[in-house]
């Protein structure tokens, strides 16, 4: 027993708060949503979306209603919850009605259902893109399949709908959840037109308030970001969400690994090279290059 | 049962087909090679070419052929029906004989089989790379089992292996598993010789036509891509497969988030800076390094 | 069984060892330490610290020390055997006192769990850094439950206690595991103060021996790294581990893409911003920007 | 599409209800309670009874109360939630007002939870009553670990706890788990005093009104049944619930395949032999045993 | 290495023939069926069956049909590979040709699907039954939930529709996977009517060749058996499979532990008491009871 | 934090010791044997005494011998620490030396790993007794498949070797899998000769001194078991397990439901009828069948 008193130890020090010397993290006490389940809920739309490619490996025309049945009433079933439980954080501090947050959220999980459709007719137009910027690529199939950039759109276009649902949490679990699995962090509250692409992604970030246009290409490790950090609080201490990240107008191409920062509009038709730190509007059908890089022998004080 | 017509409504909605307005994507009613079983296959091989680092955590000289051989009889019996239906999912518009395509899938699989010897031979010089490479690296073994460029880059090795046979699909899975593990995105097509190191690695870019030779390095954010995008079209309608992409010679080094882009040629010893944007061939034994960046203050214009 | 014969023919060139032109993979033949248990670990001591947002969804004061409780001890009896194998491993060639070894595993291991309050401290600044330095955040919550920077420096303030303790492989393990799941690559070596705030994060290096203050915020894609790679072996032909890592003092800033390379000081309260290149150390206070980019018409030689 | 029209008619044949010749059954449109929830609670709870034989194989005295709160606490949540099912389902054909269900749920769910320390006391009897009926039982340990007769009875005793508390379904769910694992069926509504024993136990069947005393001991096959089945329905069309099912008191002894059929009383300190059909009642301390079998050879008509 | 010696010897000698001296089992090169995925089969079978009783725990008459047709395409599409599976065995020393088994193991799969209706209707019969002659039951739904005798008897009433279609060793499989979680071992070519119903049943036997009437009722340990086993062996050396197991006609009833054995017949309402041993026919309407058991005292030399 | 207090007062009583009046179940504060684990290893056994009916679906002649390896080593590695725990549960009031019980467990692995080929010859002739003992069965794969009687004779005929070598608990745990999967209960220091064929089984006990001859056959509910339990302890307390069940000569057959009891002697070649209670030896080739059942009106007393 006495071997065993380091640990008790540890548990009564972990269990207690710690000094005011560091910021305190409050105990939720509710039950907090489940990446797990959420990560099942985006699996099974993604079934639903894309029959065929994800989730049953055989569908035809006379089960995909079968299939798609059983989905449907599943996701919303499991949705439904979620749900409910991400108001509750949200509302932890008020006196909330739990009868009266149920409704809410199965309102909320019905009306994310009924843009299913709408989203199925967007992520078309992406997977065109995607594979119409892609050489390589042989088949609308081949993108839905294993091209990165198509999961990381439909979780980002399943996430844009319930954050204009105002529902907290799960919006950005879900874009989480791609950018864990494709390296492309997409906020769910940026606003992407149609023919979205996006090539290899890894690295890919677009901010908050960001605005695409259609028909834009972006390719791997993009910053489409904020210039600088004014944190503005509301009266209730919660962050402003002003407008911070740029406009992407129709038609734009941003090569690999450059950085567009601040409310800035790109014009439309406009290029821009790779490596590029860009904190200036551009008007339409720019092109925008690195200063070429220099030979140096290795005797260069800057060394590599 | 009134209340679920939403759900009926939506099930209708997904299982039709959208209207004409936007792109058609078609039901694939053969089964799909399936992701989760291709993953399942290369962590079978990785347990074959590296037996004790990976699957059974226990090996000795006597079992390893026990182990070996349980190991290879599965890779060739899984890998068998993933060739067959990527297989059928290539020739869906033809008439296809499932008796000679099954057929065809066998000789594949065993050609494949045949192989992994050689790929042996060559990822022992990976890993002795990396290991040179990288100061806090302790030993072959810490390579094997950490490093993300060993991962990736066995999955490459075992992808061209495939891509050379010419299987559709499984390849770019392969290579797709150790992008979303990894962030680094070999493309099965590349051609990259012994001795190939990557450090760190998130970010990396490496396009299908890519020429690598041997003793070369590549650090996180490298891009080996294509200068610009003209799709070309065969008589088919497919994606011509032109070469698009930079060769490197021999004991070339290019350091972190640096882009080279097009068929483009970097000599032999040829070391490259950090976040180059490189667009035309440099001879052998040049060195490339970033304009040096300015100091300035707050008050300018650019702003952070 | 003629069929077969491939299959015999792969197994027995697997299993004995390949000509001496290519380097040889020594067989280990003890267990090596596990990354699914590693990772079990990791989950477990994510629930003790952040309890409520991770393990059991649902948490009390009442049930906070039981929860704890049984999480430590599991901890603890996990991570001794984790131990005990890594120092096999390390010590392979010697001539191992198994019960010795276990004996050090189990000190090592008590060490280790007497650090976990000083690591929730810790964490608790790292967690306001995180949420004061993005709007978009709501809570401390949001914060720990769905930010990768929240997940790879819990990662890696664990790695840093068992490096501390000198315990081989795990340490590398766990980073990786992070490094995986977020593109956030921190050395476990790296000594890092209070208030380390990441944004984003795909593609961040920090090196072995990069030193960084308190309050320091880093951007995607950033990079902390060593300049040149001199390998320098000591006399049991293992790599010596000298400062080749940048310094960070207090308030620095590096925006995306920026790579910071060798043994240099960035002074107190400099901002660096995207894409820098940057081999020399700076004053305090001092701000580094990319040279403006140019604008080109399509006609320009380098093209895109 | 028309190979699988035998699937749609399958299909509407089985949603649809057939025709009047058959009895229906109704459609229960809400959650049934869970068997496999039901048996993760029922281990649950055998790892509190008899912590270090199930659940977590390693406890200590100070990490008992660690486990005990982590389990108690989930078979709570889990429980309410089982008996908010069943409740549902008892109730459906009323308008069931969910908010006073759950209520009495949790109410029902925390008495149970009050009784497992009384439960506890019993089965260490029936633990001891065991050991001491069978020369090859090593350790009490060994009883709790191995007996099936162990297993039947801990079931039963928690079943018949919420017997007592009148929730429907879940005592028999319990039971029937028991029973499918090893062929003892006790009806949760039987009444068994302290010190039960039953030896090999598989085809055991013990009715619902059956009276059991203390230190009483059952073979394999015994049955405690009813004589003969007359229904009789209340005003509700439910079966009304008469005692059927014989007495049993102290200190008896039933031997293999013995029947003992109808409200009849077994006196205390009987014993009664194997394979006996008894429908009578006997005094106190009878010896009851079955007819001399006799021998015969191969030539007798009634043939073996 | 040489540690492990005793390891080869035991695998050399298991993979080699054991000596003339034993029977030898020929090794079967094929694929057998599975015991795994005939239990997944007949779980969503008895989902279709009962939908909302077991599988999906939510259904109402909307989303009944979806569930129905993802199941029943999934029971045709697996049953398919395992009638498949059970043909080559059966056909093994045979030149099997493998395109015509598959497609008569389509054929098979399909006839079986269309008798899902018709075995609904039987089964409600049986639940009718069961429910009627338990005034411990409270509803069909606990009957069908919870009872083994419903299992037992719909594993039967579906295994019985494929021995009638001559597919080996599925039906066999079928009715085991029931014996091993009931005790209940009815042979799947026995014939038997409407209204069939078991009590309690862990014991009960049906042999092969045995036919019951409508609304019969068996009680635990009843044996329907083979009063002797002589082996008739057909010209191909296969078992002759003789009448040799009891007729029950209409309204029979059978007590707890009783044996009727041979090619006899037990006239329509007929009640067979328990513990019976019975091997001659009997008339219609008969009541057959054990001889009265004798009273003992201790000092009997039977003893006890 | 109230609503909880009767979960702390739960936990608080089941963690301290109940009072007195009860028996105290002793906390066994090292690891239990696992029956998961258990299970595991009789699966593998499994595996190499049937290849290609259970483990692996596909096995030939050249990877049989993989096959048997991979799983002889693991049989070995996991039963090592089976016994190894079971010799501390053994030994647990002893000072023991942790090394050399580690030693004495490798040991008795290695023993019981060399017996497997002779369990093997056994079990091939349990086989062929089981298949000519049923006219249903059609081949020696079908009763090794599916027959319940060849899997519980295989786990006794693994435990009995376990028991010969004095290793504690394992063996009962074995039988105890089969007797919850098939209810038949065979003990493991029961000695049975070759040709040992349960027909249908379920109800079947074998007690622990039992000595059973060659070609013994048993049918469904047949105890062969003690008389009367007098307990006789030894000089520490432990049940003293003398000679107390019955011993059957070769070729005997005993019917269902009959129970054989006490050391008595059934000589060679005698057939036992069902439901009979024999309680002497009888000599050989005896015929003993039940006293004939009468039939009765249903205004008989005993009434049904």
């Amino acid at each position: 027993m006495k071997t065993y008193s380091f640990i008790e130890k540890t548990v009564n020090a972990l269990s207690g708060n710690h000094s005011g010397d560091y910021p305190s993290i409050p105990l939720h006490e509710r039950r907090m949503p489940s990446a797990e389940i959420m990560n099942e809920i985006i699996e099974l739309i993604r079934s639903a979306l894309f029959p065929g490619y994800f989730g049953s490996p055989l569908v035809n025309e006379v089960s995909l209603t079968y299939h798609n049945g059983v989905e449907i009433e599943k996701i919303y079933n499991l949705l439904f919850q979620q749900i409910y439980d991400s108001l509750f954080y949200h509302n932890r501090s008020a006196n909330a009605d739990s009868e009266q947050i149920r409704k809410e959220a199965r309102r909320l999980a019905q009306q994310f259902i009924e843009r299913l459709p709408e989203i199925k007719k967007m992520l078309s137009t992406d997977v065109k893109a995607i594979f119409d910027s892609d050489p390589a690529a042989k088949s609308y199939g081949e993108v839905i399949f294993c091209y990165p950039a198509a999961r990381a759109i439909t979780n980002y276009r399943i996430a844009h709908e319930l954050y204009k649902l105002q529902i907290p949490l799960l919006p950005r679990i879900i874009t989480e959840l791609a950018h864990g699995q494709t390296g492309i962090d997409i906020h769910p509250g940026a606003q992407i037109g149609r023919y979205f692409s996006i090539d290899h992604g890894t690295g890919v970030v677009i901010g908050e308030t960001t605005i695409i246009g259609e028909h834009v290409t972006l390719y791997q490790g993009v910053t489409l970001g904020a210039k600088n950090i004014t944190l503005n609080l509301d009266a209730d201490g919660q962050h402003l969400n002003t407008p911070r990240h740029p406009i992407l107008e129709d038609n734009v191409t941003v090569y690999s690994n450059s950085s567009i920062l601040g409310r800035i509009t790109i014009g439309h038709g406009t290029i821009i090279g790779g490596n590029i730190w860009l904190t200036y509007s551009v008007p339409p059908n720019s092109r925008i290059l690195q200063t070429r890089a220099v030979s140096l022998d290795l005797t260069d004080g800057a060394g590599i």
